[in-house]
């Protein structure tokens, strides 16, 4: 289903709200019954949505995955209809460097430029701080890389990544380490979360049975956990602390805007000082038969 | 040089003290004439001395670096001679697996050996905590998984490895990146350490002028400090947690014991509780026209 994103925005609402009282199914319509929106659909609404905050002039940081594939899709596409000019993307993953260099958007990195204005991508959880977990597809570490070095950060998800807490969706938390003694380090790592009763295991490719490698020539142990891990700063320090470890992916305190879209509508939450200032957009057009 | 280090232990003065009132150089005797001491001799001393500690049937973690080597060599002689049996060497590097290999000392690693049960190793500085810089041989990640993971870590130096506090020296302090972006991982770990007159450069292959490559297929940033960073723990933290660094070369709090040879006499340093117990050992042999 090809649609274009504007054809979906029709109605705005805006509130503040604090953090914990953040869920927003209440404040969107009723399912539509008319048009069957899929999964790949709600991303793409996610990331033509984002695509609107990129200006011209602007460096921006390209994320990597399913959903944020549609971002750089369609800012090549603005590109070319001259709706966008001087644009320098930095990609996130040699994936993305290679999708990007086939569309032909103008890329760079953060040697030349280390300042980002707008980086966009997915995310794989996204909890009531706007916290993440990043890093299922395997490119945690070149994305923590940009998007810390960008002013803002707009995370794109479809809703089924809404968790109450970190790992609360209990797929994995996946964490780079480097290949040697990499058990070691798996053993460590399931040894500072025993109380969440954590499990991990070492990535493999489907293909091939072999390990996993990443971008840059690293290992992901995924990590599962039973239960809340409690403070995610402490726990970001503990697995840092441990050597070998090179990243994990939790991205705490980074995103500064998250898009959501449901079946219902589109939510943007945006970081105001300490609070989140909420936009919903609903589908009406659908509604009349789109 | 070649001498046999029982040769040097004549004497022996003990004492605890508190860390702060550490130094040892009134305990010793004053400088012998009759010989003269190259640094190698004295690494040489250390090593031995700490090759001492090591009991038949141990796993022991096997330094890296010109100190290191000789502690490898006299762990393989002492295999020879019938004195030590049932060693498990655990190599730092793939230098010191390869000496050890050649010199037939069994070897795994930390995968199959979690648990060391004794590492010796030496280091580029030591402060008056027994906290270390360790890495300008390029094998710091390897080395700190190791003798993280040691019950008993021996920490063997020449007198000139002593500071006032990390970074003294004005020589590196090590940070193992990613090869991704490693000048921007390079601006922003200077950025750190504004406060203490940083700066940072890319180590390169003295032969080839190109990025020096570690074990794990990393790069080193050397940074220097011109004054002291203060809290360790604390910068430690804020350096690991910027993307993109894999490790850096300060080891604070692992080593429990430091053997300094020096031209005097050879000093070990044990931790006790909050307490450091102080061995000096004199070479009065040598004063006897040894």
């Amino acid at each position: 289903m090809a649609v274009a994103y504007s054809r979906f925005l029709v109605s705005e609402t805006h509130a503040i709200v604090d953090p914990p009282n953040l869920m927003v199914s209440s404040a969107v319509p009723p399912p539509c019954s008319s048009v069957t929106l899929t999964q790949d659909d709600l991303k793409k609404i996610a990331a033509y949505k984002a695509v609107e905050h990129v200006k011209s002039g602007m460096v921006v940081g390209l994320g990597t995955g399913s959903t944020a594939k549609h971002a750089v899709d369609r800012i090549a596409q603005l590109l070319q209809q001259g709706k966008l000019k001087d644009i320098v993307g930095i990609p996130t993953s040699t994936k993305t460097h290679e999708q990007a260099v086939s569309l032909g958007i103008p890329l760079s990195d953060l040697d030349s430029h280390p300042v980002v204005d707008l980086a966009i991508d997915g995310a794989d959880e996204v909890d009531p701080g706007l916290n993440l977990v990043k890093g299922r597809g395997g490119s945690l570490l070149r994305e923590k890389m940009v998007e810390s070095a960008s002013k803002k950060f707009i995370v794109i998800v479809d809703e089924s990544k809404w968790v109450n807490y970190i790992g609360g969706s209990k797929l994995a938390m996946p964490v780079e380490v480097i290949p040697f003694c990499w058990n070691h380090s798996l053993k460590r790592l399931v040894g500072l979360f025993a109380y969440a009763g954590c499990v991990g295991e070492l990535r493999k490719c489907a293909e091939s049975g072999k390990a996993f490698v990443t971008d840059n020539g690293n290992y992901i142990i995924d990590l599962y956990f039973e239960r809340d891990i409690g403070d995610l700063n402490k726990a970001s320090d503990a697995i840092l602390r441990l050597p070998g470890i090179v990243e994990h992916g939790m991205f705490i305190g980074l995103a500064t805007s998250v898009i959501v879209a449901g079946v219902e509508g589109v939510t943007m939450k945006t970081k105001v000082g300490d609070q989140l200032e909420v936009n919903c957009f609903r589908y009406n057009d659908l509604r009349n038969g789109f």
